[in-house]
């Protein structure tokens, strides 16, 4: 599953523009730093509680943006190792993940929290590899 | 500004796929129709009752996406003709909008609608033509 480790994720603060009528938010540019192509952008509810782990894409580099709500994302490197962002409308950030590394996120907000994944490749079933909550020993709770 | 007129706007319909702990979202992918190159995607907040226009891109091709809410955009072809269109999450469909055609747009939806716009191009300020919004006589009532 390749090299990477979380040490490879990166973070970047994103502007929020005051309009009148409505704000503006930024999420990505083609000449960010983080930017690796353009395959799909879809968007994923996560109810406040809820848990959706743990995936790990073999090929795909998601940029994550949360632009409503707050969620913990949680990305995996050994057994006592994870890496722990949250980000949302109260830390507007973009997480760009590379590939191979299991990741899982949780919403913190109710009723539910929205986040944009802007992937390099379009969803494919067999890019994505899944494990059971149970199987790291990660306490969501 | 082009030969663009408003029968050049597509309408597509969007998958929402109920998920446990949160439904997915599709927006866009690279081989959809429709897709124009990736510049950007941001986000625009419209509150309820506010409206936002006149504007006219001189290049970019818009891909509009309302996860949250409900928007009513309004595309100007001349005094007596306009399209209109309501999506959101109550009509979750995609609007694809080439360069060269005056819109507007309202939030239908309390407290406030979120659009996406997956542009070809980023932003600037010298590719956008602006009108009051008593300029046309399109009564947003």
């Amino acid at each position: 599953m390749g090299t990477m480790s979380i040490d490879d994720i990166q973070i970047t603060p994103l502007r929020r523009i005051e309009t009148i009528g409505g704000d503006i938010l930024h999420a990505l540019k083609h000449d960010d730093e983080g930017y690796a192509g353009f395959g799909e952008v879809y968007f994923s509810w996560i109810k406040y509680g809820a848990v959706k782990a743990w995936k790990c894409h073999t090929r795909m580099t998601m940029n994550l943006v949360v632009p409503l709500g707050q969620v913990r994302f949680v990305f995996y490197q050994n057994h006592a190792q994870y890496l722990i962002k949250e980000i949302g409308e109260y830390h507007y950030n973009r997480i760009t993940v590379p590939p191979g590394i299991w990741f899982g996120f949780k919403g913190l907000i109710t009723p539910q929290s929205l986040v944009m994944n802007i992937a390099n490749f379009p969803h494919e079933s067999n890019e994505v590899e899944r494990l059971q909550k149970s199987d790291f020993d990660y306490s969501w709770d």
